[in-house]
């Protein structure tokens, strides 16, 4: 395998730092270019000092940047802004990963209704594969470009999707903890440390956070027919990592839902389902690619409960963003994940 | 108003430490004693150096301390031990406020259930009032002993009891996230810094947590008829703190709800209503007797949703035995809960 | 003793949130008003749900706040804004205590070399009072105007002063670790989450921070001679407190530095001294308005140390200002200060 | 390369659980058994589930362990009991990488002064080579046994080593601020959540920690005389990471520092001198095995500082026994520790 190009916009966001960290260990991957809208002219070692001797290249502008010529492009830019600068590239013939929504909601209904603002590039749109590879593994391989799921949906989508696929669910909800990385860099009072420290707090919760729309979408899609969730997301003192506890009616044990969903990902490599009643907890994926699933409930009347982890900017975001890269120019799909 | 002398069983527990704090600056109590399984001999401010000039004494083993005289006891000791050393207490005419769970469960058979171990005093429980002070007042301003509620108990009750004695609520799911000191200060690996850091654990999800047992009679008391519900308990990386996302259906919309409960609440000291769509946060009530409440949800079919918020150990513990005793002794009910 | 009426300019800084909290507890205190720059038509408590139903005032712009007649003024206003909004109040024998930096530096050659800005108003420099009681409490009695000293230099000072008034010390080197409220609630990289989080960071180290200038002034004038120190601030991943290791040269053993400074402080109401060797921590005095200090090494040639903790935003900085207000007003100096 | 087949002794140590994670992902080792004295008969992954398809083997006990064949082994286990386990595979010629203090003090008296045990081994002790590569690669590449060094130590030695071969330091102080996770995995209050969180603590302060005995051993050795040292840690609410703040007296100015030590490593793979004055963070060598540099100070009469930065599990412990196991066996020095 040769080694390939690839770009980064929008460089100085968190997913741009844990794309920089993984592609830096790749050995099938030599980064063309770093970009950013705030940093430019600066290397992106002096953003990221962790970065220094390993990634010291100078952030370009990205007007610079779509002058460059890559094998990939990865966009960590802001939903609205990222399909703009995506399209131009996509243009040229460069096989793009949009770690942003703008590429994930079919509908562009729907997707304005949840982002207020048009789908920007309608062509693209149709030919985006959705980037959850344990669903959409096949599309993915050929596709242009690459909608990388929310960190929120993959963890929601992954345990029910398999479910839904051959049963009917009901009533679901998902109740949602992550780290404060999740609202990413930008400066706002609920990131500061001492309010997000010693605190939890719910936002968006019911029905209004914009990654119901992509949720929805996927199960629906897997149900064969409209689904709908509560989602109820948390921001929960701790820097890195979903927990998702998601409670739900179906025809099914407990058991029987570990059985179908540990047969669906038998050889996934980045999905582990646990012994029925037992959780796995935040840490067993931290620094990984991994999702972890585990089921409980469901005796007596009660609500069947599955209890799903990530860590929110690798399989929530860069490392599946890498493991959609693998799989699109044919490396081993582990590669870069340690 | 005479100072009352007051004795405290279990006081190396976390529960302890804050209520030697509170009484040190209650201006009508007096710390007769101070005891402990553990540390007897030693002084309570060489085990709780934030104590030193404050609480002095040195800890009474358990049988010394049977020996004392006060106008009221505190029990900390963990339930099963808990009944054993408050009934002595009880016979000689003691005013008693119990942290444990022995005296709240009052059908025997549920108790054993829930905890594997007999009622240890049938006459003490049948006597024993529920110490939710928004419920309960009458009961405890004259009870004998006062069974101090559960802390996730009591962020779930507080929202739901007075809507569940006006109209019938179902499905109801608590999805509770709480802090460190919930689960005590004994030494085990779930509450080691590294194990619980940077980490979110569901424990005893769905119906398997011994405060079900609580919760349920509680609801269904207020309901008039059995209620049952999920509830899924997380530890998360904070030392204080609960925050209960609950769901439910009910034939109400989040702002009825609201007006509910705001106008059960209308005179309590330690209860605030937010406007409806307004949901408190952890740190709105730490360091403070408050149990904070919102609504939200309720729209298209999907569940209402009430997140309330407390200090595990002062709502949740100490707080509220202290606000117990200002009932039970006549003081200003907010008298020490600053 | 009647009530006074107090006024707090900056009431959103967490140390006017703090200031609110403690007032609204101290029963010789009304506030008056609470005034804000960003915030002016809103309610202190919308801003700080934590203090619903306890100080639900609405914010004045500080021109309006001028208009105000109070008994004692608190500024937590920034340096170089404070004093002017302070001078108008002290023409007009408001009593004044401001937590900035405006009037704690006696020598206006070196405030404008550490601050970059000429003195405000130096006939009010000349009649404040340095606000550590434990060293200026008769000053503080009487003064028009008290200058609460900064938190780190609080730390340093309890400590050394005693020290300093006996014996010659050298070679001081304070190494300090903040939490992150230290910095204040303005939005900032180093004080978002995912930054401060899981983190040490050194800054302003050696000699070159502001509270150089306080500390150095202060122990030189313990010492009757000019006294220099190394001043080490790092920010730690935790909210409040400050604990500084304070390494220095003397002709004294650890057991004589306990001796003198317990000896000094044997009336204090609010510094603790341990036994030699006996070290406090910060959770020693989290929420609380004491000082603890330790001493230990010194053998064999080695450095003594000083181990002091605090919590910033109570003895460094809101709790030593309502200290202050009480000696100014004749009030039992712990009142509100549980 | 042909793989090399390694084993660990004391697996369920973060120590140990560091090892497999690396030592699973390095191309050119293979696993051939994990022990633990506690958890033998379990699978790793049952006591650690992140390693559940990574690493599934079950624990042995030290005595099944003794019986097995590898070409390196590796002791995560105690001091005093290290050294017992450690001798049999010498003897049989397995290349031994000991992670505990027991061969790192060449000296038995000094050993023997600071860990109160008598050297168990003495003649594995006199060819054991100490394991900092930066210092002795050249005794690493060859040696049976390599003393891997303590974390602490490890931050100190490495910015002030270069500048000890060439110049006089007098005064040195090295303040360190450390995660929780170097006191290791035992249950202990101090590491107990709601005791660490939201507290800073110095323990062991001056020259009272055994670290000093292998810091001055080094530190001497650099100096070709008798050099002493302050040895001052402090446990920070963090799950990783040593930070040591580290003053001294010396003929130099830091920009002099950082040119002596910058040319010192110039080739290093994993340490990193930043411009004068530009100091790092521990977020800066977080999960990788670098430790970075940077100094300033020294100005009219002050120290010069140095400040240094490990992750304490890697280049504090695993990830610098790795690097050592690279020099051993002629692999990359890099391999396995992205």
């Amino acid at each position: 395998m040769d080694t390939i190009s690839v770009g980064i916009l929008g460089a100085t966001a968190y997913t741009g730092l844990e794309l920089a960290r993984i592609l830096t260990r790749h050995a099938g991957v030599a980064i063309s270019f770093v970009s950013s809208r705030s940093y430019a002219g600066q290397t992106l070692s002096a953003v990221f000092p962790e970065l220094s001797g390993l990634c010291d290249q100078t952030l370009l502008s990205l007007d610079e940047a779509g002058k460059r010529d890559v094998d990939c492009l990865f966009s960590c830019l802001p939903h609205a802004v990222s399909a703009q600068y995506c399209t131009p590239f996509l243009k040229k013939g460069t096989r793009v990963i949009d770690l942003s929504a703008d590429f994930r909601v079919k509908d562009p209904a729907v997707y304005k209704k949840w982002y207020e603002v048009d789908v920007c590039d309608l062509d693209a749109l149709r030919r985006a594969a959705f980037g959850l590879p344990e669903r959409y593994r096949d599309q993915i391989r050929t596709a242009p470009l690459t909608a990388n799921p929310g960190c929120y949906p993959t963890s929601i989508m992954l345990p029910l999707v398999p479910l839904l696929q051959k049963h009917t669910l009901s009533m679901i909800i998902a109740d949602s903890k992550s780290g404060v990385s999740g609202a990413g860099r930008a400066l706002k009072l609920s990131s500061h440390f001492v309010e997000a420290n010693e605190n939890v707090t719910a936002y968006s919760i019911g029905h209004t956070h914009r990654h119901v729309s992509e949720i929805e979408q996927e199960l629906s899609a897997a149900a064969g027919k409209p689904t709908t969730i509560t989602f109820s997301p948390h921001l929960i003192p701790m820097s890195r990592g979903i927990l998702s506890t998601i409670y739900f009616q179906a025809p099914l044990s407990a058991a029987d839902c570990t059985a179908i969903v540990s047969d669906a990902y038998a050889e996934e490599p980045f999905a582990r389902v646990r012994p029925t009643g037992v959780l796995p907890r935040i840490s067993d994926v931290r620094g990984t690619n991994f999702c972890d699933i585990g089921f409980t409930g469901g005796e007596s009347g009660q609500p069947l409960i599955a209890v799903s982890v990530i860590d929110n900017l690798l399989k929530g975001a860069s490392g599946q963003a890498v493991q959609n890269m693998n799989i699109m120019f044919g490396f081993d799909e582990r590669a870069g994940l340690c």
